[in-house]
């Protein structure tokens, strides 16, 4: 037990400063999982004058954060700087040199992940992430390692917390889109511009982390069919509700045959899924398994502890495997599936339709629904005398058809406006 | 990646056959995942003569169980035949030959586990169980490495699906306790001596083994207190739901100060607790940490392939290590923590009086409840003119107050009965 492992922390802001407080008060309990004592050597900061209000090393603060990879006094890295440069960089040179790293940076891993595996497995070290999605909440490794002898087939996730607030208050209090996101901001889950996370790239690059796990196939965010929740409206949530569902910003990774599905984007969940009871800023990841069955996973998505407790977790893994010089699960791309186009996936739509509320429009429409054969399964229409509103949900169609009928609507005689098309998420999700 | 590495099996029936199931169907992903060729050389069973429907090596079956765990031809040893004997000795010596041993065995883990985990590191080899709590559901994992530099402090979790199912099918459509049993059993849920489910014990098992890993403290299954839902009427169903609660049978350990708590019993949930949502033969277990705040987990907590799905899980990690000569995270019972006995632990609790309906009745029960310093949150009164029904709901108290408390009401003057007595878990569940 006299056995020492030195850690370097590139970054040190909120999340940081979180893990330096678990190491510093659950170093007994570390060390008696690891059969080491972990300290922290040496710290990379931007600010070099800022007080954190931790103590810290004397010495071991740097801005030079290269550093602290390179040092002989550090053994393992803990990456929180978050950005894909320098953070890919350090990391890169800190596998090369044989150390494993920890690290919560989902832009990175999204876009460089199973490249920076396959430089970890090279190295023979490990490299882990289970901070880069959903906060706390163990994802990385169930999927990982818990199921690693079942066959996944889909994983639907709630994944950022600030639309689902969002969307919370629109449902719960009718609130509108601009005051739920003031409102966001003011409780600090929105940034000041919250276009990454509105827009869905924050949850995009979570679902092709998990996808390329699940999957055994690289997927980068880029990937990810995304539609974010900007467009949403009032009557969009009022309709969902009288359906019977809740507009949920999802995250599904699927397999379809010898393709996968990875798309991010508001749809119609039925109020009886676990998913639609995730309120508020929490995450929550639905995976549904041959022999498992279905899963679910729910919890704190981020913030600076519950990221930090996940990134802890790793460091222990880590730190017990370069005790007995061993790796943990190597991650396999062996199946190399190919991401099938959104086009060509088919799921269930809801469409408005601002109309003239006229003779002959309905029967219009609905030939037009006809002719691109996406058959409709319930319409009703409401209104004044001055404009109407044609509310239609479709069966099952191919994405592709259902967007050139949309087209074709937008254009039909007595159609001023298709106001809102929006998949609806019923049992099958797609096939 | 010629290596190979051969498992014994010990118990073939339901869950054994879908591990067999799930290692042949997998055995490239697996091989991809460990480095080595994983087979099947021996399983022990009881009769030989029965069809199994599984292809299996020629000469592999056996009757002679022991025979197995010594074989040279057998590195992992898979336990999935259930109860504590042969199956405790058998997985002793199995571990003291230094083979990994994969269990799915609750009962066993549950009394023996801390003693069987000191062995497996004695030897340098890892026991894992992940199989043996909440099925295919990820928990043992996440106590163990997630959230392994985290301070948990509280699990609440349904554990039992049986009575689950019971509860629920009381709740949504007012079934009686019989009835609701009857259809549990006609749905397999059930065994036909359904005492390990309906009274705890089942559930006292998973409780042990959670809080032993929680709180890094030894908990033996008969150490966890237990009470079944055989009593819960339509009545108590009806009350709970009137003032905002579900009734479930809740698994509750967690930390008071410098001891734990370790206790299984039916409770009064809120309506808005995401462990209330959790129907039929679902389970979920709520989990409290200091960093990761709060985390549910939810599935399916029985059944042949999710049970086997948690076992093969286990076995590709615990061949992972053997190939590397590595061993997985050991349990440290570093804490020792005592048990609080039930009677100093602090609730609110649902009292159901039967009692004559005549005046004097609620001051002499009012007068009761004051003589043991237990203090009366809500109370009304219902019934005919023959006989009246007083519901009443305490603030917290000392569950050995409001014991005494009840005694006394039951020998009180205008009380027929001391009808029901119920623990009510609100936000804050002990003290």
């Amino acid at each position: 037990m006299n056995r020492v492992l030195r850690i370097g922390l590139l970054g040190c802001g909120t999340v940081g400063s979180g893990v330096v407080a678990l190491l510093q008060q659950g170093a007994d309990d570390i060390a008696a999982r690891t059969g080491a004592q972990l300290v922290l050597t040496r710290v990379a900061v931007r600010d070099l004058t800022r007080d954190r209000g931790l103590m810290l090393p004397d010495g071991a603060l740097t801005d030079d954060a290269a550093s602290v990879v390179e040092a002989d006094d550090v053994d393992l890295v803990i990456e929180v700087m978050g950005g894909r440069e320098p953070a890919g960089t350090l990391i890169r040179r800190a596998l090369e040199l044989g150390k494993p790293v920890v690290t919560a940076n989902k832009e990175l891993i999204a876009s460089e992940g199973p490249e920076l595996s396959a430089i970890a497995q090279a190295a023979g070290v490990d490299l882990s992430y289970e901070a880069a999605v959903a906060g706390a909440i163990p994802i990385i490794k169930p999927l990982k390692e818990s199921l690693a002898g079942d066959h996944i087939r889909r994983v639907v996730g709630i994944l950022n917390g600030t639309t689902n607030y969002v969307l919370t208050r629109m449902t719960e209090d009718g609130t509108s889109y601009e005051d739920a996101l003031a409102d966001a901001k003011a409780l600090g889950y929105a940034e000041a511009d919250p276009t990454a996370d509105v827009a869905g790239h924050d949850a995009a690059n979570k679902c092709a982390i998990i996808a390329s796990l699940a999957f055994d196939s690289a997927v980068h965010g880029e990937q990810v069919y995304r539609e974010g929740i900007e467009h949403i409206t009032e009557v969009d949530i009022r309709v969902a509700d009288r359906l019977g569902y809740v507009v949920k910003l999802l995250a599904i990774a699927s397999e379809i045959d010898d393709q996968m599905a990875v798309r991010v984007h508001p749809a119609f969940l039925p109020k009886e899924h676990p998913l639609a009871a995730v309120r508020d800023a929490f995450n929550a990841i639905f995976v549904e398994a041959d022999a498992a069955g279905e899963l679910m996973f729910y919890g704190h998505g981020a913030g600076s502890l519950p990221t930090a407790s996940a990134v802890v977790g790793d460091l222990i893994d880590s730190a017990r495997n370069l005790m007995q010089t061993a790796r943990g699960p190597v991650e396999s791309k062996h199946r190399d599936k190919q991401i099938r186009p959104i086009e060509e996936l088919s799921t269930q739509y809801f469409v408005l339709l601002d109309v003239d509320d006229q003779p002959g429009v309905l029967a219009e429409v609905a030939r037009t629904f006809g002719s691109f054969e996406v058959s409709i399964a319930q319409v009703w229409q409401e209104g004044d005398e001055e404009q109407a509103q044609l509310v239609l949900v479709t069966h099952r169609a191919r994405e592709g058809d259902l967007r050139a009928c949309a087209d074709a609507l937008a254009d039909s005689p007595g159609v001023r406006r298709v106001a809102s098309v929006m998949r609806v998420e019923s049992e099958v999700f797609d096939s």
